[in-house]
């Protein structure tokens, strides 16, 4: 089982290159057996031209290494944290991806201008606080964690399974690490059109909410007809 | 005749890949077998890398699919309106492509700036209004293409076969599958250099009208003359 | 003679494709041989992806086909026009690509910001006015290669091979077919980062003349020392 | 020794390509060999797709081609002037690539905006100031060296290893060359995502010392924890 896991997370990481979300090694994705409660993540600063199914890195929740001879990325504890927070999601991808990290950067949620987010997500992607100058000090990745679970208290992540950590970068949820990466890309040409609307439109208003509803729903919950039934799948 | 279809569809289905116009599965390309009143359009939701010819879906101009195994697009009553209210046309492309896209959630419509744009276009790309929630709520698919027919009431669609739906994305038409989807393309070209036109100069005019006239002439219609007349190539 | 000069014609033509220079077929390039007054262009609206060396057309100075079974592209007549204006070239590349055609359409003359532009354009990048109507209606494409002419009056094309036509797109001139498209490319660079300089400093001035001069001179002239003497390449 | 090193610049020098930073041959690496006083530097003008380790250039840090039967690149005395002032660094990049040169076009240093940044450069990006006529005239090449070096004596090079010299482009520096082409394509990102920033939010500031303080000593220095120890890849 851990080793089917360790599989789709390898492939969930080629995939960040492959879709064109990072530079050198930039990004990580990881994926939980939540029977196990086990963590498969990439290895820290590994080059992904050079990454093995042998490279990945399986880690328990109190963030030990229990199996893999290299060290887990450093963002770790902010993917252990948000495992334990969210029992719903199954995979974690963090990138630096160009036109979300520029909203990271600018300090600004993601509005939904049109149907092509409203399909994904339902509602603005939402943006953490800066962390305290203690919060840095002092567990730096776990804290980076607990912002983002503290922006969702108000929030449901199923539904909006991206956030924008402040002058930092985003973080995709998925039920596994494949969606976690597609949520992604999602997010990342979301970005880029929300970007060149705002340049095109300075008042340009949000999505009117009967017809973003409207899309969400074409796409996921028990009304949505998108996609075959056979597959589930919906993009 | 069926088959024929068949196989140009899933063509300028794959072409969208080819020509960067879609992320994940967000296009859809269909034709019109006018003799027998059959449309072909790709399945709903089925990755590009996976698509056959077998897996085009096959409907009626009353949307009940009358072969093929699979869903079709959840936009298949849009495109049979479509097809239904312009005779003229064989092929329909719909995309997220990003330029296009910018444009429709900006709820502008694209400016004849250049001659890039003259060539293919007689006049600006229009925009529809934003559909009602009743009609969001009946029919949202069936109406869409209804609010495009409504835009297109006072306008040629032979000589503007483009159009944008407000906050949504671009439709393009074409004589074939083919063709519809070239349009695609120099749509998203066209809306491309008209954002960096703007950027450039605020107060950018419209191009001159007996210079756009000339240009769309010299591409279509009886006194064109450029292409090859043997191949009726005109691009 | 004539047959490896359609190799290069042709090879530049491809070269369009190679730089990212053109979608579809919108681009032409062109080369003449002095020594017989015959030049080489492209068949009108050709796809690259098929074009051979036997499609290539030849034409006289006097626009008519001496050898090739296809239409000539329809700016034949403006190569024509200026490689009659113009003793000192031996190529000429025509496109739509998409930064210098920004600045076309947006009617702005490309400003020297940097060494880039320096080291191979010796000034702004000329723009030329628009066509008058009766200009439009009797001899289009001639006369576009007459206000491109008028342009040049005071300017020296060998210092400034490059020229935006409003409305419409560049011209690029070398003293061959290769060096034509190759100063296309350079052009296309020197648009892009000249949109984005002025995007980020409003107040931007043009580079110190006597710093665009010298790296000018470092690539041309008699004291030109960059690049193999024995090669002459001096890209 | 020499035979090693020319291996890695001409590695580095086809990485160039690699990474989408140069066009046609705007752009060089250097490493130098400290014990032997040797610096190895790509031949000037030659095609990136024609480089052979044959073609690699050996000078002496009085600027004498020791080894070679190529003219080594123009831009050679800006290198060794460098080498002689940092004794620090092993590899030199330079590069016109599109948003580092908008910033150096626009004469304005980059700013730390996010973590991306502050991962790889501890400050913002400094930027020199313009040759005066004189240094143009008489030793322009060194004289550019040299304003660089007057730019850096309040600046650690080591905490940031890149700069950009006014109205022409950056300069990377590396402990090797393999180095400096890397930080070459950091900057390069970091360019384009501070442009982006910028056009968002006009009213942006700098990242948090606090925070980017954290993100640089996570990568660099006794305190790093990112990457593997036995590599030493920090990348």
């Amino acid at each position: 089982m851990i080793e089917k896991l360790k599989k789709e997370v390898l492939q969930a990481n080629l995939d960040l290159v492959k879709y064109g979300l990072v530079t050198l090694t930039w990004g990580n994705v990881s994926g939980i057996d939540r029977s196990e409660g086990l963590v498969v993540i990439k290895p820290s600063g590994v080059s992904y031209d050079k990454l093995t199914e042998n490279d990945m890195v399986v880690v328990n929740l109190n963030g030990n290494v229990v199996d893999g001879k290299k060290k887990p990325s450093s963002d770790t504890p902010t993917h252990i944290e948000l495992y334990k927070a969210f029992s719903e999601i199954g995979g974690i991808t963090h990138t630096h991806s160009k036109y979300a990290t520029i909203f990271a950067q600018a300090c600004k949620e993601i509005p939904c201008f049109g149907t092509t987010h409203a399909d994904h997500f339902s509602g603005k992607i939402p943006l953490t606080r800066f962390l305290t100058k203690k919060e840095v000090e002092d567990g730096y990745e776990k804290n980076t964690g607990k912002i983002i679970i503290e922006r969702f208290k108000k929030l449901n992540l199923l539904l909006i399974p991206a956030v924008l950590v402040a002058g930092h970068g985003p973080f995709t949820f998925g039920k596994d690490a494949a969606e976690s990466i597609k949520n992604s890309l999602v997010l990342e040409r979301v970005a880029e059109m929300a970007i060149g609307t705002v340049q095109l439109n300075k008042n340009v208003k949000e999505l009117l909410k009967y017809i973003s509803n409207k899309h969400y729903r074409r796409k996921h919950g028990p009304d949505s007809y998108y996609g075959q039934n056979d597959s589930g799948d919906k993009e």
